[in-house]
């Protein structure tokens, strides 16, 4: 419970939620009703919004004692305006209490929200969502100092002015343990009311789109002013709807013609839910520029979602990003061409490696090395060939821009690491390693792609050969075969039996390209 | 989008949501992460928690580009620090952007949170909703103007101290339009990440308290300390919890051994949800001073719910309820006798009336009519049978408080009203009439029980005798016989055919009523 809130002593009978303090001044505002449509509505009770609410069963209403207790527990000199949500019982106990409160003196006023459209013969239409903003006008109007008259007014102003409509894809209730729906898993309703009750019309499940045009069209017939008249939209989710689909809800009317008339946009959010139900129902109000202000004000309660708009949203430019290829392209005819072997030796493995991946993976370990290698090759005339330090960040960047899949950023961090370095080439590469290792999470005889790279760049750093380094990796990717289950990569979701003398496709993809680097060293 | 917020230009390639404005001298703390997380990440961006939110498509990281956007869209000399979700896409993606933006000569820090406890042995727990609580931590500490390496400090600090937990009843994404899932009716899971990957143990299904004791006792295990540390809470819902299940689950876990050591209870909330799964998390921060200050912070962002506690409810004593009977008893000994006549009817003919119901409506109105002729005849000694008005008021409020169904509760209604008139007895019935039907609907010729009252009460009004109102009720009772479909009361939802020469319950009770009170007149 909010701290902002208190409750009246007489629970479990007596379901009552106050504000912990008000200004007895005031005009009170007192609604309620069944349970089940949670926050509404003890979580809107709370300054500019409810004095008390009245709390019920689920899906029926609160006795008169409960309801008169209310009344008696917020109400002064100023009087009380009772905001009825129009469904039978809730209509009657609230009218007797009322009728009580008034037989002890009291001034109560009445407002009966009856927003709904779906039945357009019923003599009393259900009152839905559209209750909650009733509440918040008479809330601000009250906050504001007018007398209970105007309070009452303004609040019946509002409540002619609503229009609502339902639609789900579920009933609502899973509470029934045997989950019995009268719904087939294709079907939909439209027109509801909250209490479970059967929908005015049966529908087929689509796409968001096409539902929210179905619900906007059948609302638009219903509207309470035609013509120019702008409109507050609340959009009210029914109870089991997850925040994505409330969003895509909300795009989805922003779609439909009926969202041109709107100004003032509440919600994606749940306010008048139906237990579990997976819909969502629609509520226009007419506006006035006293509607308008009384929505707009803030209020205590957060269940109440505040106001926006469809203005377009507002878009910032990009900042610059740093360039692919910052430094000026320079020639070093024998790494150039170690590095066109390296790529083009990827390329070549691309199915024997994805066959092994198959085999401990996802089967895609060839094809990513292999996409890497093509955009290096690409990049080959615009590479700082001659710098070292620049050559490491320009291909740090290339991959980073284009590589797809865990190896490529991995050897991207290494890449870019290694050329933030002022150490010497092989030095600049063990410290790119460790902030692969850092970030990947890959210790050796962990068998990834580290147990061919460790040796291979600590032989290197050590001043050996590329045929040293070459040769280390040739080892640790051997080793890879025995090594038990693996504790990081990609194989380290496959139980270790299954990996028994199956090398690792990345630290081979590592020693076939330093092979290949060497062999064509020594050729020259 | 809130109005506080704005979005980078380069969708869809580039999602970056950004705070509109912001100091820059303060230290721009930035997370981000794959969709179907909503609110995370971009529901938390805004004073006091995050300057900009970099989002992937569902489930998938952000590109490296778009995180380096993110953060040169945001980061000026203080530097930036960025909050990352443990998972591995995430984990390297954003290392790589910060490589980078590093080397652009920005000042970049990070923390990898991975708050799961679920699955021990893993080397990188996942990041869970303890996220959403590094980023309040984060952004707390950036908004006091503390440095880059205090910011770091004081998160790196928090993701240390955090545990989580998931259960959940479904597993996710009912995109498939199959709906396949890998979970019986009767299973759920227990220990799950957010993109839908198997939870670590399968469990039954049962009622909150138990699931949410096996949660609660499973992350106790796991706590990041021992003894007597206090903890803040997070109960996060993962997707599809309507509210008042959420409501209901936090009420479970106060119920716990572990909650009494929690002090902060954020939530329940949607915060870092799984899509529609259909489950909740538990996250556990243990408190230092410095956390707990930075938790209690008011933020700008809607969807951090801010911080409670588990205190019990501030209660108000019941105000005094009106007497049922506030006069003192008075003496009428015809009036008495014809009211335990009127009484013994409704009461002796509770089950033909009923056998009547049970043709047009739910079988209760003749015991619904007996109970309350019950109340008035056990209240029969203490009735101020000598003053019309003060009568009416009492049998009203004895309705208002004992009698059961709408019946009742409209006959209350018009006793209660005719006892606040001033008009003599039969025009102040008439009144309470009115009121009744005003709060009721029914018109004559709706088939409700008004079809005798009306006529009865005109013809008593115009000085007709107790004989008069009673042929006037028979007359009236009979034609509901053939009135057609039903506008109100309990036939309202009945086709019009099935009603054929069936009398309404409520409009025979009253004749029977009035016939045997003017016959037993007529036999003195």
């Amino acid at each position: 419970m909010g701290r902002h809130l208190c409750r009246l002593d007489g629970y479990p009978e007596i379901k009552v939620v106050l504000r912990r303090e008000r200004d007895p001044s005031r005009v009170a505002v007192v609604s309620g009703g069944g349970c089940g449509h949670e926050p509404a509505h003890a979580g809107f009770v709370g300054e500019g919004m409810l004095d008390a609410a009245v709390c019920g069963s689920i899906f029926a209403s609160p006795g008169v004692d409960a309801i008169l207790a209310g009344i008696l527990a917020v109400t002064g000199e100023a009087g009380c305006l009772l905001v009825i949500k129009s469904y039978t019982g809730d209509r009657l106990n609230f009218a007797l209490a009322a009728e009580q409160a008034r037989g002890m003196g009291l001034a109560v006023e009445t407002v009966v929200v009856g927003d709904d459209t779906a039945l357009p013969d019923a003599r009393y239409p259900r009152g839905l969502a559209g209750t909650v903003l009733v509440q918040k006008v008479a809330g601000h109007a009250a906050r504001s100092g007018a007398s209970l008259a105007e309070v009452a007014r303004q609040a019946r102003d509002a409540a002619k002015q609503l229009a609502s409509i339902g639609l789900s894809l579920t009933d609502c209730c899973a509470y029934d343990p045997h989950g019995t729906t009268r719904l087939a898993d294709d079907e939909g309703e439209l027109g509801l009311g909250i209490h479970g009750e059967p929908g005015a019309r049966r529908i087929n499940v689509a796409g968001a789109d096409v539902l929210m045009q179905q619900a906007a069209d059948t609302l638009e017939t219903a509207l309470p002013l035609s013509g120019g008249a702008r409109y507050a939209l609340l959009l009210n989710m029914l109870g089991a709807v997850p925040p994505i689909e409330q969003t895509l809800l909300l795009e989805s009317f922003s779609r439909t013609t009926l969202a041109q008339k709107v100004d003032l946009v509440i919600g994606p959010a749940p306010m008048m839910t139906a237990l579990d139900m997976n819909g969502f129902s629609l509520t226009l109000l007419a506006l006035t520029n006293e509607l308008r202000v009384a929505l707009e004000s803030p209020v205590e309660p957060r269940a109440w979602p505040g106001t926006a708009c469809f203005a377009e949203p507002d878009v910032r430019p990009l900042p610059a990003m740093p360039e692919t290829f910052p430094y000026p392209p320079s020639s070093q005819p024998q790494l150039e061409a170690l590095i066109r072997v390296g790529a083009e030796t990827l390329i070549a493995n691309a199915d024997s490696l994805n066959k092994l991946d198959a085999q401990i993976g996802d089967g895609d370990a060839g094809s990513t090395f292999a996409e890497a290698a093509r955009e290096i090759l690409a990049a080959l005339p615009r590479l700082p060939l001659a710098v070292p330090k620049e050559l490491c960040t320009t291909l740090g960047a290339v991959l980073a821009r284009h590589a797809g899949g865990s190896s490529g950023v991995l050897l991207s961090i290494m890449l870019s690491a290694a050329g933030r370095s002022d150490k010497p080439w092989g030095q600049a590469l063990v410290e790119g390693l460790d902030a692969m290792r850092r970030h990947g999470g890959a210790n050796p005889g962990d068998r990834t792609m580290v147990d061919a790279l460790v040796p291979a760049l600590d032989a290197f750093a050590k001043g050996g050969s590329l045929g040293d380094a070459a040769g280390a990796a040739r080892k640790g990717a051997d080793a890879t075969r025995s090594m038990g289950e693996a504790r990081a990569g990609r194989a380290s979701y496959v139980p270790g039996e299954r990996l028994a003398d199956v090398p690792d496709p990345g630290a081979e993809a590592i020693a076939r390209m330093l092979e290949a680097m060497a062999r064509s060293i020594s050729q020259i």
